[in-house]
């Protein structure tokens, strides 16, 4: 199988899955991986070209984001702009469609193909979502998150003054509420209940139950895993009380890997454009031939 | 919002949930229903149009064929021929590729499209299976059907000497292993020993733990409700361990045609060609603005 050359964009949590998962599969092989801090190669990408520009690789086919959801945008629009695919899984849930009309008018011009926001959730989440909610058109699906760590507002929390390390776990109480558990270490010279006032008072906690704990060591509570239980009541045509449920138990960041190299393969089976993982056939996600697939899956 | 015009062919138990999912739809309306008998019309389908051939219809934008599955081919490439859009449930794996490459080739020659298969297994469970295979490729799934009525296995039933009514439920026992519970009214003149010596030596049967019993009255045990559990257990990258599950609890004729009409609609989204659930994007079978959708679900 002649295989995709990909560029890995960053080389933090999810950049590492990425890696494992490039390496993996059998239809794709790392062209190198972009980093801003090339002086500092850990052991296990020493046999890979490490790069701060991804204009330093050659023959890079797609490029799978694994930076900041943030800086997304800026990097896919300099990478499809240089006629390669990117993948990413940009998390703001308000932000998709605006990510997605400004980079699909990149890659239209440019000849190249994203897909954004292709890891769980957003991700392989929202096909589930999407396929619910066309298997009973009237209802209610409540996702359901964790128990386990959420990025994005451990990331918020480690911003608030004060704050030394931190872990923010999500904790499913059904019908789509979570708690958050906050648990912290407290910089020298910082309040701990003055912090945890900050945090409470934040948008991301405002909102949800929270409480904080000051612990020790944040390190020693770190655990990968994670969940998602999705439920839909619905109605089929005029039937009644259709039920549909979705979980997983998952190490987080190797999901969201292997989704990202799932997307970058399919980016060569859409036009020109930009997708999200709803709007992309389920079975481009997959190497090989169409189908071998179809006698074995469908 | 313009409204595709829907023939209905066949109006067995399909037929009549997929003319109400047309009825509760927001973009579908019903062109016709074909059936064999036209002479016998029942009382909530008299408001429309019955004949006895497709042809008799007008303005016809997509056929759902609510006919026998073995009866699928036939009527998907005669309606295919006209120009005409299809959606079927046919439900016989082992042929699914077959079908797919015949209806193909009558679909490109005639500009139209067939979306074959589009129940719920095969159908929803198979994009569900596909989506599971890509996010831990290596691993295995297990399909458990029910608790519920096999149509296929009670259809069986019926066609073997001696049976006058029948039922076959599927008891799933895990790891994808079925019990069959088969409930029969014996014709007299027949002995039930060696009628349910016949139906255990049956191919639907032969492999599975199989018991038939006798009963006054099958029409006493029926009940359209069903049941799937799906499971994957497997490997993200080189994570081990990853853990998936999707249940349902539904009414089976009515999850069937609204999955039936949601491929009906889908075919307007796709290039000439005859498609299997998990090669149509999920957005596509939902009636409405893709972008409003993501903003909804991603």
């Amino acid at each position: 199988m002649e295989k995709k050359r990909v560029a890995v964009v960053g080389y933090g949590n999810i950049g590492k899955f990425t890696v494992e998962a490039i390496e993996a599969s059998c239809d794709m092989e790392i062209a190198g991986i972009v980093r801003r801090n090339i002086n500092d190669i850990p052991e296990e990408i020493k046999k890979y070209k490490v790069v701060s520009d991804i204009k330093e690789l050659e023959g890079v086919d797609v490029a799978i984001l694994a930076t900041p959801t943030r800086k997304v945008e800026e990097y896919a629009k300099e990478i499809l702009a240089m006629g390669i695919n990117t993948a990413d899984s940009y998390d703001i849930h308000s932000g998709i469609t605006q990510l997605r009309a400004n980079l699909d008018k990149v890659a239209k011009e440019n000849g190249s193909v994203a897909i954004i926001s292709a890891g769980w959730d957003p991700g392989s989440d929202s096909v589930v979502r999407t396929l619910m909610e066309a298997a009973a058109p009237k209802g209610i699906t409540y996702t359901n998150f964790g128990p386990g760590m959420s990025m994005g507002h451990t990331v918020a929390v480690k911003a608030i003054e004060g704050v030394k390390a931190a872990l923010s776990m999500t904790i499913p109480v059904g019908t789509g509420i979570h708690r958050r558990m906050v648990y912290i270490e407290v910089k020298e010279g910082y309040k701990f209940e003055e912090v945890a006032k900050a945090i409470k008072a934040d948008a991301y906690f405002v909102n949800d139950e929270t409480h904080v704990m000051q612990v020790e060591c944040v390190d020693n509570l770190l655990d990968m895993g994670h969940g998602v239980m999705m439920c839909r009541k619905g109605v089929s045509g005029k039937t009644q009380n259709q039920l549909f449920e979705f979980n997983m138990r998952i190490n987080n960041p190797a999901l969201t890997a292997q989704m990202l190299v799932n997307a970058a393969r399919a980016t060569f089976r859409q036009n020109a454009g930009c997708y999200t993982l709803p709007e992309v056939p389920v079975i481009d996600l997959l190497p090989g031939d169409r189908e071998e697939w179809i006698a074995h899956l469908v």
